[in-house]
């Protein structure tokens, strides 16, 4: 099952790190750019070339340091078809690199709609009885708030193509407190109530290893919450963004994790990818993904300090 | 401002109706399919040159009589590349004829991110100093669930381009009431406490008709919560799914009415653009668009029986 191979691969590079690719122009190293768009002018292929070509780079210097790379679409998205494209061709590239990919879509829709996106981003996309090829994502990430109806439909694919999911419960960003963290009747928190749902959803794609392959995101910006729900949740997964230049650090973490299983895996994007603009690491632009694999080393010994 | 033109042109078509354009390949008449796929094979690109032929003969056919066409991301999304550049070809289109498009997107995410889905889908796309050529919509839904700051960069957007926004409340599926009808300390549902946040994030783009341009997704589905709703969010529009096809009817909406201003949008898909396959409107594949029209002006009628 999915989720006993992610951790076995965790267990192999001693890793619990995912690398997001969020690639951003202003991120990107200058000759990778002129070069580019001196070829192809100022157009959304461009910029899906150069992401590609920036992402290829990042891959090829940690695919043997971490399991898992998590590409957010919107970055992709921004630039239309051609961006979404990249993605695809990004996920291509990172599992041929025996990667596990976390896609970042934070889709969220009625049980019909649900349907469509489940096809393309973990299922198979039927036209008129043929199968097209696609490059899905291992993993996706979704949103909640529609309730279960809108979640089954990802259910039933993780079964069938042996996939994942990592649901919001508890999100990084500051306003995640606006309506997540409103209490309820009961006392509880809302993300609280959240994530026992999610543990429910996750119970029929418990592996070997005892957790889910429904997982969910807890933000490394509230360790107190995370460590209510990591009680709370004992056999779901957790995805945890907000490391790094979201402001969470490894002792943030110590707590969350379970011994050899770990029971989490762990996001830096602008931390690790832009690792050679600023910082300990800073260097020249050439060396943009020499400094992307000093920042997860570093990484890996921050998380290791607080196991 | 935006939700002035809208109510204007709503008062003109005497339709507060919005036709979705979810376009699925079993709901496509077998002629279009047919000539398509022999041309170009069972290919993502053949897909969505099915769906822009589709929805153009529907726009055609209904322009003079709604205000408003909304395209559901997911159904193109699923057809990958291809299908995204028909999603926004499918939005030029429509603004050519003058309707107003609502990008039924649904997105949700931290505010970095939620800029560049901002910049696609309602603003500009800025390719190192040039601006793109990109077809927007007019509004998108958007899911609040990660809390004000995930909204803040649509806002801006909503502005600055004179855009909008209906933000999710109460969703018309059934199980809508897993997460937003739990009831919190005060003893409302959450979906109150959503819909006090979205009256309050869109105060300051009320225009002349005394409505803003951030509304909310409030499901026909639920007419005991949506009049709780209509009664507490005097300045926000109502986008109203779940009519039709889902079960919603025009008796369900009674009370929702504002006189002459309306206040609110009513979406049917399937029950329009899928008229022609069953139903009083049953008629050969070749009359689809016609019968579309001859839906919606039934419609019409139910709604206007209960305003």
């Amino acid at each position: 099952m999915l989720t006993d191979r992610l951790i076995k691969k965790i267990q192999e590079t001693r890793a619990p790190i995912v690398v997001g690719l969020d690639p951003r122009l202003g991120q990107i190293p200058e000759y990778m750019k002129e070069v580019i768009f001196a070829e192809q002018g100022k157009t959304m292929q461009a910029v899906a070339d150069i992401f590609f070509a920036f992402n290829k780079g990042i891959i090829d210097e940690i695919h043997d340091l971490v399991p898992a790379v998590k590409p957010q679409i919107a970055m992709y998205e921004q630039y239309g078809a051609a961006g979404l494209e990249c993605y695809f061709r990004t996920i291509e590239y990172a599992q041929s690199k025996r990667l596990f990919v976390i896609g970042d879509i934070k889709r969220g829709d009625i049980a019909s709609t649900a349907e469509a996106y489940s096809e393309i981003h973990l299922g198979q996309v039927n036209i008129a009885g043929e199968i097209a090829v696609t490059h899905t994502a291992n993993y996706v990430t979704i949103n909640p708030y529609m309730g279960y109806d809108s979640v089954e439909p990802y259910l039933s694919d993780c079964k069938k193509y042996d996939k994942g999911l990592f649901v919001l419960v508890k999100t990084s960003n500051k306003a995640s407190k606006d309506i997540q963290d409103l209490l309820m009747q009961n006392g509880q928190p809302l993300y609280e109530q959240v994530g026992g749902l999610v543990s429910k959803w996750g119970e029929p794609l418990i592996g070997e290893m005892g957790y889910s392959a429904i997982g969910a995101v807890v933000g490394a910006t509230h360790p107190q919450e995370a460590l209510t729900l990591r009680k709370s949740m004992p056999h779901t997964f957790f995805l945890i963004p907000g490391y790094g230049a979201q402001g969470g650090n490894g002792k943030d973490l110590a707590g969350l994790w379970d011994g050899e299983r770990y029971g989490a895996i762990v996001n830096s994007s602008r931390g690790i990818t832009g690792a050679y603009q600023s910082g300990k690491f800073a260097t020249v632009e050439k060396n943009f993904a020499k400094a992307a694999r000093e920042a997860v080393l570093e990484m890996k010994k921050d998380l290791e300090a607080y196991m």
